[in-house]
């Protein structure tokens, strides 16, 4: 396009590229980073590039890491008679936002999908098999979504732990805490009077 | 934060200070950058930071270039007769966009804005009545935006350039092409009934 230099409309076409980002915000960032100092452009690259090429999988849990063990796997202070099973490493920062949890975690990173060829095989479920050998964890909290990728996986693993003797819960769903019950969805709605308890 | 890690925050801060992006969509983001092949990312770092770094102003008219002059400036196909003066070079882009317009541009890089102590001196105008010395300009199309500053501008270069015998002209304003009536705003629709014409 004249008028739209080459290095800009590159940087269009690569910010677009990220989820949620159309042709018209690519265009209002590009123009706006180009605006800003050299410094911050700088710091931003740098920030990106460096956040991309320092991360690796922690080699016993499957969370994001910068070195061999994750911080959560390094930590001396976290109970590993507790593994908590999530999807993918996001769910772990969602976890440790809560800072309620102290034990350890397994990361899928990926869920059961028959329909989109995902087979046991492809996710880490055998990693956690291996976890639970040494008779170290008594609990394994399965934390997959309240999908139904997360729910056959959640069953799945559940149905291979049980006969270890290990303890299996699943976390619970239900009407989210500050929420309106009007405007919560008959999945939910269901999910939570089936869960009810006693006051 | 426990469970994030500092290369990947100092991602997502970077990323939260550019506009329209809060700190979830910086975090969203930064999580599927993370997720990316290593050089897609080296693609979108290298991307931002040579888009940046190549881009100067034109010594003439104030456009982006990569090299002393910008394309249009560069271009010995452009009518030199006509100068449209635009607020930013964004608004050159759009301009362009149209494929309407075969004259020159000159980019104020701001407008005048008393309040904000942004004055004649502030801005590029006296690059502006430099250009208009040698006679080879006949018109000059004020194509500030149509807000209080933008106004200001345009009245202000025009009363500056009208006494050199050099048309001054503004760039129409009025209810959008393809748009609903019904939706113009007040001030719209007033100075598209003030600019009505024969028909």
């Amino acid at each position: 396009m004249a008028g739209q230099i080459e290095s800009i409309q590159r940087m269009v076409s690569e910010l677009s590229r990220l989820p949620g980002i159309g042709q018209k915000t690519a265009q209002r960032l590009a123009y706006h980073i180009v605006s800003m100092p050299l410094d911050d452009v700088r710091s931003l690259a740098t920030a990106i590039w460096q956040g991309r090429k320092t991360i690796r999988y922690c080699s016993v849990c499957g969370n994001y890491a910068t070195e061999e063990l994750c911080d959560v796997c390094k930590d001396q202070e976290r109970h590993n008679g507790q593994i908590c099973v999530v999807r993918d490493p996001r769910d772990v920062a969602a976890m440790e936002r809560m800072h309620d949890y102290h034990g350890l975690y397994h990361v899928l990173h990926g869920t059961l999908s028959p329909m989109d060829g995902v087979g046991p095989d492809d996710i880490r479920i055998k990693e956690l098999m291996t976890r639970l050998t040494d008779g170290s964890v008594t609990e394994v909290i399965l934390a997959t979504n309240p999908d139904v990728e997360g729910e056959a996986t959640a069953t799945y693993i559940a149905r291979m732990i049980k006969p270890m003797g290990i303890r299996v819960t699943r976390i619970a769903h239900g009407v989210p805490v500050g929420s309106d019950l009007e405007y919560a969805d008959e999945v939910t709605l269901s999910i939570a009077l089936e869960g009810r308890r006693e006051m």
